[in-house]
């Protein structure tokens, strides 16, 4: 490893940028050095840049001096991919956040990264348009980072990811130079698809300046529908169910048994302690009969699918919100119990997901140790959170040690360590259990061959 | 460049091959040679392999003798992608076409990349199942090709590019090396997105040898709409008002004046031969009910559209099919003028694209060029054909000045050189039109990452 000059990194940074876009001051900084994983690591230097040109710069610095850069949005990530673990520069889009256009005509729109990804929602909602990424940290997480994580969403199921509506990038290389990759084109072969290598790289292989999303008319009518199950084999079946009815759902969760007393004990409602699931699914469209009589539908399967013991069909808007309240409410309610936590994001085949739980739920652990389960069932996206004692080393011990043995069964299914919260920091170290052979080191060279001097986002995805 | 040793390496790979999957004869060779651009290269030998561990030595002889290996599919490229322009050995796919499973629980399809795109397509409409890609060339092309080039289809407007499907890759890197990618997930963000990097890569960074594709539900009913305008920018108008409507067809095609009138005297048929433009609208969906619903609205929408003068919906699907025969027939229409052609795939922002066929049709040329477009409008997708005479090179030049001309403009427009036929060779010299500074040193820095010798489908995509 070279030696980096931080002295002159910040000399030569004072020469474009002013001083108030330029943080030292430790109280300051602290601020850039954590997320929502909870690990924090400081940085020497926050930057502030406003353009695209001073992103340029301020890489050209990095090369020169060999300091670390590492980009960051609304630090809401929960791997760990905006962290300075290396020291040297965060690079912070709080004032790079225009939204540039909304081109309703194309239906295409242009923003910055730092832009909040619910400022984008309300715009485009006055608009009648749609922006379908919507991920639960909408409030506080910017769109750079959603694209740098190909963030997921309870809608993806009917709408994809993150990375189905990135049609344009401008972005800045490790070396300064940038470059400018798609338009506004729904369609386009030129070249390799370096658009989808950047979306979901964790901000590892090139600073991202400019966005064209791809939009949709939004849907105008929703129906919500909730199901309990006895079993977790009913529940995989279900889900099969109500994917071969032709419906697709914009949604399905699923919750296990503890994540709903969690929330029935933390609110207080009156939710079935008994069940082994909660299914959460949730119907969208243009037509309010065609909506409903899809939802008609999907009730009346849940109805009579095996296993299923209780099935409604939310009212109006207010019943659905009580719905996906419980939804919302399991990491609230998780948080409150006051236990230290870790987290795993695994995704398996659709069908599988059920059976995952029901592994999980046989695992033997001690009567301190509570795991939760909870997620897009309809993706095989399962949030795994495996409650310990705070301060309590021996339990903190068994957790990781049931976190691997939850990951060997993903892996066994011929799932993924993470479906949307990328590898960041948190999941690196089980990487290898996923890829074998050349995988990881032909990644290492897609990583060389943007950042020959692994100066930016240094310590991230793989060692 | 090193120096290849044909001999040696044919050596080599008589000690795993059997002698039929060798082919040497010149007669049975000249079969590898072409292509659906009608450029010819031989190559010097054509390998038929059967399984990805005989890929995995081929990849090896071909690494240990400096000997070029081009991957060849249903050889139905308009981008001459295929094509063995520095010699070598063809890797033919041949029998490498096995459909390995048809997984209805999670809606998954494992192939290899030799299957003809449309027997998977046979095999599921038996499920009920739906493989939304089928670009015309389904009958002859493989869904390894399709999966290499991105393949586009009339359907894409609604149902998005062969990319948005592929979820799982199995691939030998050029040194040999297999690797495995994703799975049967449909969401995953574990480390870059090499698949969707090779998804495109026009067989230029690895051979796939099986794939994974999700599957949706099988609409169970279409409409379709025929629409004539009387002036192009009108054509831009109905686009955007379909697509605000919140209907997303699923196809929305577009003839200008010289496609219209080509087919009438192809087929003698009665169309509109005084319009600007013929627009074909097809809508989808599970409910007969809905579907007609909204295929009536959309009907009205075209009805009301300025410049619109006629509008039919099919009344059922004999009228539905010569409706779409009008637009399957351009091709072969053109081609029957028996003059030769050279072909753009330019595509733009949706709203740009009937100002682009105006572009195109303000365009001075001499009398005996004629410049047919049609394509698909719904992405702002055009193909772009320029008949010449055969033999005169006075004419040629003008085409290839033509083509530059419009390259510039879509260009300018904001668009892309290529939407769905890939660069290859056709369009590699004009890719710095589009590709400035960085871009392509970058592309070429990703293609040494996978293959350092560049022996695997080189002269491709970028000199």
């Amino acid at each position: 490893m070279t030696i980096m000059s931080i002295e002159g990194f910040l000399r030569e940074i004072g020469e474009f940028l002013r001083e108030d876009q330029i943080v030292t001051d430790r109280e300051y900084l602290s601020h850039f050095a954590y997320d929502a994983t909870e690990r924090q690591y400081m940085p020497q230097t926050a930057l502030l840049p406003e353009n695209a040109e001073e992103v340029s710069r301020i890489m050209r610095c990095s090369n020169d001096h060999d300091v670390p850069v590492t980009p960051q949005g609304g630090r809401t990530g929960l791997s760990g991919g905006a962290l300075p673990v290396e020291g040297g520069a965060v690079m912070s889009f709080t004032r790079l956040n225009r939204i540039i256009e909304i081109d309703e005509e194309n239906m295409f729109a242009t923003v910055e990264p730092g832009v909040i990804s619910n400022d984008l929602q309300i715009e485009l909602a006055r608009k009648g348009l749609f922006f379908p990424p919507d991920p639960s940290s909408t409030v506080d997480s910017t769109l750079g980072g959603n694209v740098a994580e190909n963030a997921g969403y309870t809608r993806a199921v009917k709408y994809g990811v993150t990375r189905d509506y990135v049609r344009g990038l401008e972005a800045v290389l490790p070396g300064g130079e940038a470059i400018t990759l798609g338009g506004k084109t729904v369609k386009n072969v030129a070249g390799y698809d370096l658009i989808s290598l950047l979306v979901g790289s964790e901000g590892t292989l090139a600073v991202i300046t400019k966005m064209i999303f791809r939009l949709l008319p939004r849907p105008r009518v929703r129906r919500t529908i909730i199901a309990y199950l006895d079993d977790l084999v009913s529940a995989a079946d279900l889900i099969v169910a109500v994917f071969r009815s032709g419906i697709i759902p914009c949604a399905m969760e699923l919750m296990d048994n503890i994540a709903i007393n969690t929330v029935a004990d933390h609110l207080g409602a009156p939710l079935a302690r008994d069940a082994a699931a909660l299914v959460l699914i949730e119907i969208d469209g243009q037509s309010e009969g065609e909506t409903h009589r899809e939802a008609l539908e999907i009730a009346a399967l849940c109805r009579g699918s095996g296993g299923v013991t209780y099935t409604a069909l939310a009212t109006d808007d207010a019943e659905a919100e009580r719905f996906w309240m419980f939804r919302r409410e399991v990491l609230p309610s998780l948080k409150a119990l006051k236990k230290d936590h870790i987290e795993a994001d695994v995704v398996v085949p659709r069908y599988s997901l059920p059976f995952l739980v029901k592994f999980i739920r046989g695992l033997e652990h001690s009567d301190a140790i509570k795991i939760a389960t909870y997620g897009h069932a309809g993706d095989g996206n399962l949030h795994v959170t495996i409650l310990h004692r705070r301060r309590n080393f021996a339990e903190l011990d068994e957790a990781y040690r049931l976190l691997e043995v939850i990951y060997r069964e993903t892996v066994n299914m011929g799932g993924s360590l993470t479906g949307e919260h990328g590898v960041g920091l948190t999941v690196m170290d089980y990487l290898p259990l996923q890829m074998r052979g050349e995988t990881i080191p032909l990644m290492k060279r897609v990583k060389a061959a943007f950042d020959p001097k692994g100066l930016l986002n240094p310590g991230k995805i793989f060692r």
